[in-house]
């Protein structure tokens, strides 16, 4: 690959010289840009991003850590910090962390070697006292999807307790009262927020309902399919479910098809997330608004302002969940 | 952000020892060993990847082009060339080209300057022109899902037009002759690929049909669902559907629920992709296999080996979808 004093020798003039005209400065003289840029093409140059780099201590680059990004919902997000990087001139370095906390460390520790001015990280894994440690380290890390009260400005999140109470609300003002919440067994906060908000609806409007009315599964279809088949087993006598998330819905919705009972007449079901499969299942999904893509802009845009130690806005930290209308719930038929 | 003179100082040896600690060099003693990696610890120093990148004149960066991270399918793609990079010690770039010339190029220009040294790329708004160019220049440079018969050697593409015709053939097999296409309207490679497929499983089953049993719409479910309602609005008479892939099977379906069509009972249905909609659409497609994740795993070692002009493997470069039967066909009912 050709070098600088490649370009300097073709060009004939000095590496000073070919520096000017890459970093377009006004001092370069019009000949000196055109037989530089001539040479440039002829011996195929590219100006070095990792020098550019060196110099300015920075990659301009964006880091994301997500858990998967084939699953579309981390998908979004990373397409929403690539468009604000973008937006910059910049781009994006991603990783998967798989909610695992020795993969989430590696792939963050990769991030900053890599002298990325910004980092998005949505960490399951890691303790609050590993992410404050990386927070103090790089002054434009900014944590999206939970909530540390020590860098609560830097932390943008989703009120989940209050996603679950809508759904549940939701249900009861259709007149159910026997209903069952389908729930998430990794133990993040995001499980825990959300059975908090299914059961804060319910006691405020006076149901009680015995603790087999909960149950668990792997925040999938397939984990979705357990809690529901669980359900039915146990015989708890519902007319509503209320799912973690669109997947184990749509695995609760496959059991209550196989075993003949029709969705919404029969019974009503809640998704979260609003995701692209809300929109294809059978019924369509009445759900709750996770507003991911707007959540990582947001997060990118402050994540650059804190890299760059600039003032930042005073728009939301806590996003707030909305309900999407579809055909998944019906009023109590009993 | 400390530099290696601070952590010089600090541990109280030269900067060349420094860099024989960083670089594990066999001939840093024990003591400068400790001395330097307390002193590293104390500073928050790292050792910087754009300056090892500068040296080796390598990012150590695979550089990604999809068409668009949020959708599964190119998900996938990014998830298997980070899993082969993780492998390798090293990290992806992506970019996003929604299959448009300007940002495809754009972004491979992105990739290219950062000194990825190899190159996934996914284009279907370039030239084989342009793309021989990047491809000439860059020697890490593979192609996924095309085909440049000038670099064949460095494609790795689908058989689409044997996944029509087995879709197709599937049908035929099953009584159907009233076969109607549900097509894309890009005019990219797969799409007409896929027709052909489509009509030649016809041809050589001796089934003659009008040219009003194909229908095009963008490659997605608002595509198939006007495809599908201009091929009901049309009175065509049909048994069976063929879609381009499984996001405009959905759109057909949800038409020919609205409209009172059983499936399959009344028509059946075949998608393409096996994406991650195919499972949850009612009934659960039919549909052919696209190995996206075998053929990007395929296609980053590849690429990797290119870069280092390593001998490659003989495996495949044209990959054969295969077909997944679940229930949205079949035996023609008249």
């Amino acid at each position: 690959m050709a070098t600088i004093k490649d370009v300097a020798r073709e060009a004939g003039v000095s590496i000073a010289t070919v520096s000017r005209v890459i970093n377009k400065s006004p001092k370069a003289s019009k000949a000196s840009v055109e037989s530089v840029t001539k040479a440039m093409t002829q011996l195929g140059y590219r100006p070095n991003a990792a020098a550019k780099a060196l110099v300015s201590q920075s990659s301009n680059t964006i880091g994301v850590l997500v858990s998967d990004v084939s699953d579309p919902f981390f998908g979004t997000l990373v397409k929403s910090v690539d468009s604000v990087a973008h937006e910059h001139g910049k781009h994006i370095l991603i990783g998967n962390g798989y909610h695992d906390p020795e993969q989430e460390r590696q792939a963050i520790e990769l991030l900053i070697n890599n002298r990325c001015e910004a980092l998005v990280i949505h960490s399951k894994g890691l303790s609050d006292a590993e992410l404050l440690g990386y927070a103090k380290e790089v002054k434009g890390l900014v944590i999206i999807n939970r909530h540390i009260a020590e860098i609560a400005e830097r932390c943008i999140s989703l009120d989940n307790y209050k996603g679950a109470y809508l759904a549940t609300e939701y249900l009861i003002r259709h007149g159910h009262k026997k209903i069952a919440c389908v729930a998430s067994s990794h133990n993040i906060e995001d499980s825990n927020q959300r059975v908090e908000g299914y059961l804060a609806a319910l006691r405020e409007n006076n149901i009680s309902l015995p603790d087999n009315y909960i149950e668990y599964g792997e925040p999938d279809s397939d984990g979705g399919e357990v809690a529901m088949t669980n359900l039915l087993t146990k015989s708890v006598d519902i007319t509503a479910v209320v799912a973690y998330n669109d997947y184990m819905a749509a695995g609760a919705l496959s059991v209550l098809d196989e075993n003949g009972l029709k969705v919404p007449e029969q019974i009503s079901m809640m998704g979260f997330d609003d995701g692209l499969i809300a929109r294809y299942v059978s019924p369509r999904l009445t759900t709750i608004r996770y507003p991911i893509a707007m959540m990582a802009e947001r997060a990118a845009h402050l994540a650059l302002n804190l890299a760059k130690a600039e003032q930042t806005s005073s728009d939301a930290m806590v996003f707030t969940p909305t309900l999407v209308r579809r055909n998944s719930v019906e009023k109590v038929s009993n």
